[in-house]
């Protein structure tokens, strides 16, 4: 099928067409620049929403849970399950588990993992792609679920309209999460499992830490406890992200959009400038500047300034 | 005290300089650079050994037990755990939970967990240089212990000089690091834990996957049975790495050094550049031409082209 022909198809809501397009995009076929060039303006409609948390904190039931409260409006899912551990560990940390068999077989859901593949493109830059895709093909939500905070992760969650922060009480997640600075990202905080022991003192934890309203136009994340796998809760998260999306409103959402543009072109630069600069001559040159170091006249950081003189 | 005499102390073996240096190195305090053109022309001396498997393989166990071979022989040695779901986790993955004690209290050991620190510098850039030091500090041998593939760790991993792959009998690893790709940076598989079910069908198939000796002089990694908890064929994994050592020979090395520092300044280039290249005024210029694909003008891939001749 002729690339127009398999976007139109995409455009027009057929999965398979997504899927291929997914998987080109993944694979840095030639054509998936353009590919992306001519889906672009089918892009913005939809709502993402980001959820995180460590292994173990129950995301992806709480993803599961979390679809058909969208599917009773009538929403279309894409669910994205970013896991950069995953061609090692065979998805065991995430996403690559069996999905709850309703998700499977309804047509509104579309359901991908994706893993870092070698170099092919940061993880970060393939996710968001993929995601423009999902846009383009009509999936008026998209989740992304990851796992820990690698800098590719912070930026896929950091690109979500709303970010949910997902542990649990026992493990001392919650105070993890505020000296991991997550406090700063979290929209939502999640405390799933919570029919376990110390949920109160976590809850604490977690209110203890948190900015307190101050009257102004600010928003504070909720605390939701949650049962995922008793589906305990679940209206309480699904209240919480809708109020955090009305909080947005168009203009929020907007400016995030505008963001993670930004945000694309830049990588899409720094990519092919980092490609351009180190052309085989100018490795050959650096490999013979190295020499200087190596004889102990000057350190790596000179070196670099040296050659960056050399540069302009 | 002064950062001359910080760096004396440390090369004079003093652990607690080590520790401190780190730190800066850590927090990009300013000065680093300078602290790091000053230790080079005491580097290059360390033996480096990459330990990498997914979760649950045993990983930090395997380290504790191989550290004692080393001190057998009179040998210091650093080891470096690099998580980057640390800081969310807690180092639950890896690396923070509780060290041998014999460890922990013998002078010519020095352990340390390095996290991504929000966007400080990548954990890979960051733990290179923290390596740097360990060897400017006579560590004779650098471990360094990490988790899956993301993009940064195998960054890391790729600058070891031999590279364990650590792998387990039950879940599918051993197949799931085939496919992986894991095949082509494995120096020596360790098959831990297995004295558990199927460790056979997991010795088969890696056997059956990896390149046969064809009589030329190339490194076929072996495959070593160890049930490190029980301190089982640690020493055949000694000798394993005792003899991809040899195979290397100094000239090995000393090009893995050299292939390492040019990866290092083609990073601080990078790096440098790319503050540069988003000064406040082109990051809004950005901004403007984002409008023209926000109308349907252009496409992301199109805009980053003409942004890019404007750079030239």
């Amino acid at each position: 099928m002729l690339i127009e022909q398999q976007i139109d198809a995409m455009l027009g809501g057929d999965s398979r067409a997504l899927s291929k397009l997914i998987s080109q995009v993944e694979d840095r076929d030639p054509g998936y620049q353009d590919v992306m060039d001519r889906i672009y303006s089918h892009t913005g409609k939809s709502y993402r929403v980001g959820i995180t948390g460590p292994p173990g904190a129950g995301k992806s039931t709480l993803v599961d849970r979390l679809v058909p409260l969208f599917r009773q409006e009538g929403k279309r899912v894409g669910v994205l399950a970013c896991d950069p551990t995953s061609p090692f560990s065979g998805g065991a940390l995430l996403g690559d588990r069996v999905r709850m068999q309703s998700l499977l077989t309804d047509d509104g859901v579309f359901i991908r993992s994706l893993a870092t593949r070698g170099s092919l493109g940061g993880l970060s830059q393939v996710t968001h792609e993929v995601a423009l895709l999902l846009e383009a093909a009509h999936y008026d939500v998209i989740i992304f679920e990851t796992i820990g905070v690698g800098q590719a992760e912070i930026d896929i969650i950091q690109t979500a309209d709303s970010i949910a922060v997902v542990v649990i009480p026992q493990s001392g997640d919650a105070i993890q999460a505020i000296k991991a600075g997550l406090m700063e990202i979290a929209d939502i905080f999640v405390l799933n499992k919570s029919d376990q022991g110390q949920a109160d003192r976590a809850v604490h934890a977690l209110h203890f830490a948190l900015p307190s309203a101050d009257g102004k136009n600010r928003w504070v994340p909720p605390i939701v406890k949650t049962v995922a796998s008793q589906n305990e809760g679940m209206d309480k998260f699904k209240t919480a992200l809708d109020a955090h999306h009305k909080f947005l409103g168009d203009s929020g959402i907007q400016r995030k959009q505008r963001e993670r543009l930004q945000l694309f072109i830049q990588r899409i630069i720094e990519e092919n400038l980092r490609k351009e600069l180190w052309s085989a001559e100018r490795a050959q040159q650096l490999s013979q500047q190295i020499e200087l170091i190596l004889q102990g006249k000057l350190g790596p950081f000179q070196i670099a300034k040296e050659i960056q003189k050399g540069l302009r």
